[in-house]
């Protein structure tokens, strides 16, 4: 009784899909009767705990899962074939073509490692980031890959103490945790783009920004910015407009561009679908482009090669950024350690038929 | 330990997840030394073949769960939050905004209740497959959402024994299985596309079709004929290229429609992709969209409002599709039998900036 109770502790809130057949796969460093007496519960409570039951009062599970943390609990993956691996990943939104290109990356490697992919969409709304975490729990996921989402402090706590190992996919702000990321090198996107506009004559260059809380929107907005600096061209506040990565917004911020005085002769909208926004706005008004305005985006979605034109833009290695989550998330839950903690795979940009030389250039 | 044997037979292949601690929770109707007993095995085995390790052969693996399925073995879902639910969604391909606008639909409905969406592509690979099944035992998955793909029958058969409800969503062919479809009515749409077009004067409506394997293809192509029949207007077959679906064959579809002697006044493109990549083949031949050419996609994918003109297609409602598709799976996962084990979602014409009347109407 006491073996198979301590094989359950070490092979932590995975443990549950195991059978109880299976016998113990390591020493255990504590015993579940040793953390009930310390936690002042009964032996069952913990093992509730540990088998990732709900009833349990958040009170207490708080107060023995950090005992089995900072006792050394482990989870520990059995060997292949002997147990049900998941891994979660978690979107804030899922309601861009964006999100199947890293669903794809994360499902092919975890596919291989014979890892189920549970793909959960948070909506920004703490009910649904707790409701998942409940579901988390019950499921006994072995990793977690957050992508862009920010979690509320509290989860990214439970996490830790469930031992259950994070991997963030294109942070959004400065990480809540000591989480590895993966990202893309934005600023040199920002940058590439922007040299590319300044290579074919254009000087007068808007922008059309992504949420300003999101690191990879400031990033790329500092990369323009850098570009125009290194080439003497002044970076004029009027021609940087607000977007939000979604159509509309770069459909009215190119509205915007037009409305000026001096409207610029060219437009680097920092997400493809801002770009086909305000391809759409130009199509509108009549302008053609690249004859009337080049349009340069971010991301190389899929289907930007089939815009009306091809849209020249900066590839995100969206499918490799989900490789190498999933890769690093299935490292960790074997306690191997990525060797480094923040990568950022590089952009490219990728030229097609959007943008020309400014007109009389 | 009779006991606890036989509620890990009534509970079933999802039982693994529950812990030991668990009460029995109705009358099992057949205990495990039974099962063994017929099956000429020891206890143990049946016991592993329950709990969906991998350490059985086969062929043993077979006959227990037959047997387990001939003597009324019944999934019982726990009471909520008892368990960890898991339902598994299944693509043959990961490459389509197609895709995530379903994973969309079937998560908010999984998540509502609890239940973790697994996703998986299998790429038409039996190798594939075979894996995907291997994964889907060991994380004892409560049910299974197939996307288009088709299984090969002794797939089918497994899930069948394993007793794992089964919804299949827009089937690709005559379903191998009893297993309940969720469509949409593409007969009805191929009709409505064509009948716009016929009514803004068209007479030469060029079709560029599917994959004829998928029933959905097929489908579409029938509506496009019938409504030229409705119409007086004789169906030619050279106003009829083959296409898969992907932009490409949208691009070279149209290009071949442009080259024949007497081309179409408007191209229905039996996807939206096909119809964007027909968009681009009329561009690169200095034709606009409507005013020399209308195009009609079918699916309206997000992105299609905002092509360059916003594009007239038929809208298969994709996420309530996944939304249909999970309730049902869910309702059977809980022996509850869908009113109708063949549901087609309607269609419905969206007109956009792409179709006009024909010159000179």
């Amino acid at each position: 009784m006491e073996v198979s109770t301590e094989v359950g502790i070490m092979a932590g809130a995975g443990a549950q899909r195991r059978t109880a057949t299976q016998g113990p796969e390591g020493p255990a460093k504590v015993t579940i009767t040793e953390i009930a007496r310390e936690a002042g519960v009964s032996v069952p409570t913990v093992s509730r705990v540990v088998n990732g039951r709900s009833d349990v009062s958040p009170a207490t599970r708080a107060r023995v899962e950090d005992l089995l943390h900072r006792h050394g609990y482990q989870r520990r993956p059995g060997a292949p074939g002997d147990r049900a691996a998941l891994l979660d990943l978690v979107f804030n939104d899922l309601d861009s073509p964006w999100a199947v290109e890293i669903i794809r990356g994360v499902e092919e490697v975890a596919h291989e490692a014979g890892v189920g992919t549970v793909v959960s969409a948070i909506h920004d709304r703490a009910g649904a980031a707790r409701q998942w975490m409940t579901n988390l729990r019950a499921r006994a996921s072995d990793g977690v890959i957050l992508v862009t989402s920010v979690l509320e402090p509290g989860l990214h706590e439970e996490l830790r103490r469930l031992g259950v190992p994070l991997v963030v996919i294109d942070p959004a702000g400065s990480p809540a945790t000591e989480a590895p990321t993966v990202g893309a090198t934005n600023w040199a996107g920002g940058m590439a783009a922007t040299e590319h506009l300044l290579a074919l004559g254009h000087r007068r260059i808007g922008f059309i920004a992504g949420p300003p809380r999101l690191l990879c929107s400031r990033a790329r907005l500092d990369g323009y910015r850098a570009a125009l600096d290194v080439a003497g061209v002044p970076v004029e506040d009027v021609l940087i407009v607000p977007g939000d990565f979604y159509h509309e917004s770069g459909f009215t911020g190119c509205g915007r561009l037009l409305d000026l005085a001096a409207p610029p002769t060219a437009v680097f909208a920092s997400s493809d679908q801002m770009a086909l926004g305000a391809i759409e706005a130009l199509r509108r008004r009549g302008l053609r482009v690249p004859e009337d305005m080049s349009v340069v985006g971010f991301d190389d979605l899929p289907e930007v090669r089939w815009s009306a034109p091809p849209l020249t833009t900066i590839r995100q290695p969206l499918s490799e950024m989900g490789k190498l989550g999933a890769r690093t998330v299935l490292d960790l839950a074997r306690s191997v350690e990525p060797a480094s903690p923040r990568v950022e795979l590089a952009t490219e940009l990728v030229v097609r038929a959007s943008t020309a030389a400014p007109r009389g250039a």
